[in-house]
């Protein structure tokens, strides 16, 4: 199978990655809004073009995973490219997901492609496990908790205060929350009873420490309605410890059966990650096969998470996953 | 959605809860080989009649629950009846898989009908889990731990020792373990590192406790490669105490990704329940429901929850889902 890859940031390296950790895939190409000369690829062999260019080597690419942000990117590259390539995207604006979809679906009929949007780990896996737990126990509650990892729209909006030279937000489950969810007490839950936030500072020399602190624990949306610890560090602490882009999360599904409701059952996936874009990728590219199969199939259209049988993920035959997994 | 269910023991019970807690299921039927006089049914208005006339309702059940045991009913019951119903089983006996896929999917497809075998929680979710692991994270390692819950065979072995009048046996998985493997230290562990053996016994009036204790921690297969504990309890706080049938259990799947290796990741699903066969007659209801909407799409031939996608065991619409759970 033969994959190309739009865009050329953290999660098309994590694609990339993964691509290297499947013998049945191969990376042939990336394609790059950029100049194409200023991007080196990690892999030995893959061809970078001009993403102008891309309509050229439609004959020699299987699958196109879409490695751009959901706000302006996704919206308008996926239903454009879904005409001329079965792609996969990892669409993350909740909201938008009806709109995207049809235009998805729209572009992928007219050209014959197979498309998937909202792939990763939520929406995505998190999705998946939210759908079997609700299929499974329909009287209960869904809980669904992110972290402890890195919030790159709560680190922007650091960044963003007067004085912050950088800075990076981690989002934290509260345990007594997730001990009381996994206890089946089915619990209200505030938003701050919910996650806390944590932000390491490195502020500008000089800056009025104290205002930072205040403009990050009371901005609206991201801050005020959590508890938040901002701590200040130094540059060389912070390229020491916070590098990395770990991230993660807990889906719950909390139910009851019997003909009393006398019976209690609690259903938790969590997900631990030292990378947030490795793993998402590694979710693009099973996908990317499924999706593959399915356009070999004759099937076409934008699917989700949803609508993929299991099987189609694996590169091992029915006889083998039978064999090994069920 | 009409269903009808062979067999009345407890599974059977759990299958017929859990239809009561779906709006669009109905439970029409259920097929005894006993004297169907003697079987009283929960739920109001459902018919009793002898497994020998199941044919006579053919064309009146849309999904058939075969509700055996895995040893000797099942491989002769799903084949039988997958010719003439949609049918659906929780068979276990792994190594008997492939030969059960094979003689009930030649049926289903003779009858035109579909099939779904090894369904419920182990094979089935958990199955399910390991296969969104591997396909996932390729390069990792797979972790099953069961318990804390009452295991039936253990049990039945306990009460086959003399001088025992009742007895249970809880598997708990050793919490040491189940950490190393949270944390991603990928350990190496024997049965007796992964799991203890708790057992309840009722003791007959002037039984040799001594003796019965070292006949159980010494019975082959078992027990005597695991750390057992063996409680002499009364009737009366065996009655009180361990009338339930919980159980449980994680799976994990611990990898890693990137160029290096350098990143780890820890998926990890567990469940938590009450009833283990109320738990299984939930998710075999769900497949229920995907295998008829599969059957009346033209798929047919024998299935496992591999080949089924998610969407199909939801009573919601596409964009219901899509709207709710993506």
């Amino acid at each position: 199978m033969k994959i190309a890859i739009l865009g050329y940031g953290n999660l098309a390296r994590g694609v990339e990655s993964a691509i290297a950790q499947n013998a049945d895939l191969e990376l042939e190409y990336v394609f790059t809004r950029r100049d194409p000369a200023s991007v080196k690829v990690k892999t030995d062999g893959v061809i970078v073009r001009s993403a102008d260019d891309i309509l050229k080597y439609k004959e020699d690419i299987d699958v196109l995973v879409i490695c751009g942000g959901s706000a302006t990117d996704l919206p308008e590259m996926t239903p454009k490219y879904a005409k001329d390539f079965n792609v996969i995207d990892s669409f993350d604006t909740h909201a938008r997901i009806p709109e995207h979809f049809a235009n998805v679906d729209k572009a992928a009929r007219e050209g014959g492609h197979t498309a998937l949007i909202s792939c990763g780990w939520d929406p995505g896996m998190f999705s998946l496990l939210r759908l079997y737990g609700n299929a499974i126990l329909p009287e209960g509650q869904d809980y669904t908790f992110w972290g402890k990892g890195v919030s790159q729209g709560h680190s922007d909006a650091i960044r963003r205060v007067k004085g912050v030279k950088n800075g990076k937000q981690y989002t934290i489950p509260v345990e007594s929350a997730l001990e009381s969810v996994r206890n089946g007490e089915n619990p209200v839950l505030t938003t701050r009873q919910k996650h806390t936030r944590e932000c390491f500072v490195v502020p500008e020399e000089g800056a009025d420490l104290a205002a930072i602190e205040k403009a990050i624990k009371t901005m609206p949306n991201y801050f005020d309605e959590y508890d938040t610890t901002v701590h200040f560090i130094t540059e060389e602490e912070f390229d020491r410890d916070h590098k990395g882009i770990p991230h993660g999360g807990f889906v719950f599904r909390s139910g009851v059966t019997g003909f009393a409701k006398e019976n209690k059952h609690v259903i938790e996936y969590s997900l631990k990650l030292d990378s947030n874009p490795e793993f998402t990728g590694s979710v693009l590219v099973a996908y990317a096969r499924a999706i593959f199969k399915l356009n070999t199939e004759g099937v076409t259209g934008c699917k989700t998470v949803f609508d993929i049988a299991p099987a189609y993920l694996s590169p091992l035959s029915g006889e083998e996953i039978r064999a090994h997994l069920l």
